[in-house]
């Protein structure tokens, strides 16, 4: 049996007037979109939009829940209230349900964006909020989450499904964290090197740091971006690698058992 | 048996630090609340607060979908396309459902607020608009309107589950519209003279309009207002009139066969 | 001595992580900009690079204000009391004005935007409102306005300085006002068509109906887009028939005596 | 001749159909209002009200500029670029300068909102972000702040003009920072304590911590609250013991030299 992978990316990050990313091109390469959900991108037509393309593409949607920060695009840090963040995650969660109503398509995961994820990672309250948002609204909802992380560990402590994602076109340091971005070389910009490395992430389910290092990781989903067009590249090459490798593409909830 | 009616009032529209209505002493006199859903008023905890005390009252629950309006309370008409108006109707039912989670309610109608309302009344674009956003997002869902408009016209259309309501503290002209707030009188305050319309209206199913005309009206609901100490006090003897009456007082579900 | 015009176009329109319009392309063809002030695009730091960028390019600047309408554009219509939009539009000038510190920058005129300007055109209240809000933050700014409307009216009343501008890609009906976009044509996209045109308006001071009719009319400055490709080309060339034809391009504030 | 110090409360922080807060009583206390410039609170209808009541009353009015907030009302530690901050910061300065032509006013002091001042104390990239904005938009601006703060260092350095202030309802450490609101009595309730606390701590130019320790400090202002009846309550006591005890109480202009 062929052995299988998800890969994700942000869509729906426009607003209004205004168009950012590359969602037609990425519906093409993944099989699964994190939808923004108004806060810190995405409104509800821009949501139509995206849905509905993705139900075309045979894509499976989450909700990319954010800080309410449009004019950061949820990149700003912001401490705030623990259960006050709670709900704002689970609002957007039930107002993506409700656009995806459109498509006749089920919101099938969540996946935190930017700065909330960011924070989510090493914040065990904010990791709790988001696990807590899940559960109420819907405990079917797979949690897509960067492994090692109080996020992972949040969900697992409340029995949520759970998926690990690795970055396509990220380094890694020793201990499985992203390396900065400030480091030189920090984002993988050279396609056969992404696709010759995410082909053997996938099969050996293991995650290289920059030093070398195999670090076993169960790899359930790639996340890929479309914001320029070297990524936009590398996503394409990391795609059409792990096929030519056998592995196949499929939405998140079949990488669940 | 006992002839029945249901009481709804708007609630929730407070936002962050700012409180605004009197929602507490209208769960007391209400058996449905239209939830605002953070678009004129209301935010994803004060929602939360709103559905969670509507359960321990046995209110029904509504949402109350506005402009994107926070600034004007949701009382300044906004020309906008149609179709963009509808995915934001969805959006705000979608986040009131996942908030209800929080309770274990099920959202159960859906009443249109402020200026959104009085353009849909009149406006064919806006009513269909808001009529097929229900009937996307849940068809289930009873859509609370003013008698002899649009909305209601467009419900039918659509083959949605209706409910008609009459104002508690509002006279009426012949045509069966409110009359203007610019006249004086139209706004109802002396409690007596409103408990004793009121029972009348429900038991005969009637209208009065400010010149005595009889007006034959369904009227599922009757809706009332917090926002002053004279209408508390009016809404608190509607309540009081209809049950010395023997009429009682049900959620907006029950009034649906 | 030859004769002069300006010619302005809206600028700095995005917002946080969104880039909208061809800001750089336009800096080199207009010499005046009406700056969006963060109520339909535009923020503090946008601001800040168009108001730089401007006056390295030795373009004037105005504050382009708006409905509070991000998620659409400033273009949806609003009906709001005239008082609050007056001191809407007086807070979005000095936000605008602080911002051109910054580059040592004066403001030197108000254009409106989108929806409020089309409504100002035939609303006396809100012409009025604009019209106050100028003379209130300061009297010496020049009100920017289509001729033949209640804002022109508005502004000669509260005895402004006036500026009055014509359309380079735009046709025109036998009363002086727009040709509708719906109808075929009513946008000029043919760049020598539109540069013999706009030289033809300004040497004689007349706008061209579509029927053929020739209307008096004072033309101090020509409004360009940058928002499509034709757009910019359009404008290129109306700027160059315009030098070629002896025509001096001057800021704004050359144009007032 | 007469010792003096100034006072300033927060005011204008209601928003749209929001109120929140008592200025009408707290503008019979202060000399000095701190204006809510939109971004936490306050729109700019608010600020024509505070200014205009100000006027009335000969209450200098300074701006009080907050994160990007309504949602949180500024109380959210936001982690922004302070190149972007500082660009906010003097948007709100701006359109404070616009709302007070209104009244014929000058805007003569800015003193930074909840979490951005609570930040800009310890934070030097943001206190000198604040610094600049006021540096830029206008130099003479006084720069209200807590002594001992990143915030004071970053004003002194800029050479701007700057005014300190105490606290008349809260306790302090050792060090001079405020007790923690979650400390037993950390808030001042007892107007008689409050009272003779301030004027002891004006007649000495001293801040009493909670152990007893007098720490010599430079207090050109008192800083009061009007959000419960009690601050309300200590705010006019103060007020009253400073008079008794002929100390005058001026705008804060008046306090520098």
């Amino acid at each position: 049996m062929a052995q299988k992978v998800n890969i994700n990316a942000d869509m729906g990050e426009g607003h209004g007037a205004y168009d950012i990313g590359n969602d037609a091109a990425l519906l093409k390469i993944v099989r699964s979109a994190n939808v923004a959900c108004g806060f810190h991108g995405g409104d509800a037509s821009v949501m139509h939009g995206v849905v509905t393309a993705a139900k075309a593409e045979g894509v499976s949607i989450g909700a990319h829940p954010s800080f309410n920060d449009l004019w950061g695009f949820g990149r700003r840090q912001i401490d705030m209230d623990a259960t006050e963040l709670e709900h704002m995650v689970a609002y957007q969660i039930g107002a993506l349900m409700a656009m995806a109503s459109y498509a006749g398509l089920t919101v099938t995961h969540v996946k935190a964006h930017g700065a909330l994820n960011n924070m989510a990672c090493v914040r065990p309250d904010y990791a709790m909020a988001i696990g807590r948002a899940i559960k109420t609204v819907d405990p079917g909802l797979i949690n897509l989450v960067l492994p090692n992380t109080e996020l992972e560990k949040a969900g697992e402590e409340l029995g949520l499904v759970m998926a690990r994602e690795a970055f396509v076109d990220r380094l890694y340091e020793d201990d499985a964290t992203l390396t900065s971005r400030k480091i030189q070389g920090a984002v993988i910009k050279d396609p056969a090197f992404a696709a010759e490395r995410v082909v053997n992430m996938v099969r050996n389910q293991v995650i290289y740091s920059r030093h070398g290092k195999e670090i076993p990781a169960k790899i359930d989903s790639l996340c890929v971006h479309g914001d320029e067009p070297t990524a936009l590249a590398v996503a394409e090459a990391a795609r059409k690698g792990l096929e030519d490798a056998g592995i196949e593409i499929v939405p998140l909830p079949e990488m669940i058992h």
